[in-house]
């Protein structure tokens, strides 16, 4: 019998089946000398979190950038090597906070940095990396803590965040109840259409004004720590858009074992992909990811006017789990092509 | 004026550059909303140590294995792919329980596992690499707690590992004294001939049973953490030889400003080592990296007799910073061949 590979089975199909794998030994209390830890939340959520202190509990994920999976470096000459550096180190740290602040009202407090760097690397690319890490870490009060050097035929950059969280105010993929609406915090489809035309371009390419706001939407994601803290009040369930609204969505549906009903009018998008992507939109708003905006579900209809200083999009609601996931516009369902997914292994 | 290359700097002055790049932004007292945190042990140490309870510090380590750079998929075959994998699951952990004891009485917990697959590998060899993960982290009671799944040209293992320590009771690199006595726990040499076997074999290869012994310590090192939590009573700087006894005593002796003198006939060294090798011995002993054996100082002499449940060696003894590091043999100084040393980013 031939044996099964990667790219039969898909990413996230592994993940599930390493899942399920690692609950089989997950011991959920530890016992040190010093203190107890309960493991609240173990593998396959956006982060793990486990109760550490009396008043507060430990949050912490790990994200990789890696070159030709991630990235390319032959993208940079639009900016030029060095500020595409920058915008790597920043996309690094910015994809990591989305981790955490999938979880809830977490504070980011530290991280640890490796780097797998190739020998003709320049030193002023390196130290651009840094300066687009350090941005954010300046910005979220945080301290690079640690990490590691090594040498790797492309580039990697792997950050391990660690923050911390109000004890049971984590907010998982598994909460959402039949009748919550379900939300999100901005444009979606803006990084895979800059996705696209970074993979498009070449060394002649320039880039009109909306293009340029795509591209920057692919590289500097947005960072919703603020919103994640005021909406982990109202919010039954909660992810990251990494993977693009479908997949989070199937996610939180199976994690809840609800269904849902979305109106792909309702999903926010910016003029700039409306002027770019033309007829496609479904492929961009609904499939594309990487846009690092939080999909959430909340018993509250309208919370938009509850939460007065951030803005969320009512996008639809959750019903029983028999339907799955329906899509529709204008009354008329419409089906998803599900092909346009990206799946990390195929070939 | 060319630009600075990481393969015209290295991976210790890269590590440096870093390191001070990252004190000048270190803010040792971050105040969450919940708690404190004192970093104790930033950048630049075998683990980073932040105090997060009263009576406890939470220790965190990073290390990472890649394919082409710390292992090569066609060494699996005196093995079978299988158990191959297994061993680099094994290993990936053993690497970074090696950081943790280095600081000390460190009880690892924790876990989180990110793998860069290509989409070719086998479903069974993921399992085996789990099963290698596994058969450590159950065995010193500790968690997987998350990671991340990528697609990657390359197969790449990092680990990030947490684990706790009394409050105070951490090793550093930097406190030993002058006068104090230097230590091993355990034979040098074994893996880097060990890992110039497989570097030679081809597939008609058979190996010996001294040489299945070295290759076997270059793929399962040995685990000192028992040993670590002894020796922290007695210590005043340790880390873990990774890198080479050469390396480990000169960063102690950077850290702390100190000299050393170093008998080389006092460096333990197996017997399958001395078959091996013949002549050649220090390069091996003193050069060769991956023993990840502890090297720590202590102002107590004869330490051995104290340590009854373990084993140390006493090779030589730390004095004033001005004549560095000296080897002697039988009373005659020894030069130690530099360019022996591993480098990672040479060309």
């Amino acid at each position: 019998m031939p044996k099964l590979k990667l790219y039969n089975t898909g990413e996230y199909w592994l993940i599930d089946h390493i899942r399920r794998y690692l609950k089989k030994f997950l011991n959920k209390r530890l016992i040190s000398p010093y203190n107890r830890f309960n493991v609240v939340v173990g593998p396959g959520d956006d982060s793990a979190v486990i109760d550490i202190l009396n008043n507060c509990s430990v949050v912490i994920s790990t994200d990789t950038l890696v070159e030709n999976t991630h990235f390319k470096l032959n993208w940079a000459g639009l900016f030029g090597i060095e500020k595409y550096f920058y915008f790597l180190g920043y996309k690094s740290i910015a994809i990591n906070i989305s981790d955490l602040s999938a979880m809830g009202a977490v504070k980011p407090l530290f991280c640890l940095v490796s780097l797998g760097l190739t020998p003709d690397c320049s030193i002023e690319n390196i130290d651009r990396l840094y300066d687009g890490i350090q941005s954010l870490t300046k910005k979220y009060g945080m301290n690079i803590i640690g990490g590691d050097i090594f040498k790797s035929e492309n580039i990697i950059i792997s950050v391990t965040i660690i923050g911390v969280a109000k004890q049971k105010s984590v907010v998982t993929r598994a909460g959402a109840k039949i009748g919550d609406k379900i939300y999100v915090t901005g444009n979606l489809g803006d990084s895979r259409a800059g996705l696209e035309i970074l993979q498009r371009k070449n060394d002649k390419t320039k880039l009109n004004s909306d293009e340029k706001y795509l591209v920057l939407k692919h590289l500097c994601p947005p960072i919703r720590i603020k919103e994640a803290e005021m909406i982990s009040e109202y919010a039954t369930s909660m992810m990251d858009c990494s993977d693009g609204l479908y997949l989070s969505l199937k996610t939180i549906g199976n994690e809840s074992n609800v269904g849902m009903k979305v109106n792909v009018d309702k999903i926010p998008v910016s003029k700039q992909l409306i002027n770019w992507t033309k007829n496609e939109m479904i492929n961009y708003s609904v499939i594309g990811g990487e846009d690092y905006e939080l999909v959430f579900t909340s018993g509250y209809d309208n919370l938009d006017k509850k939460l007065n200083k951030i803005k969320v999009w009512q996008i639809g609601e959750i019903v029983s789990d028999t339907g799955g996931i329906v899509f529709y516009s204008d009354k008329r369902r419409i089906r998803i092509d599900t092909k346009n997914i990206f799946e990390h292994f195929s070939v």
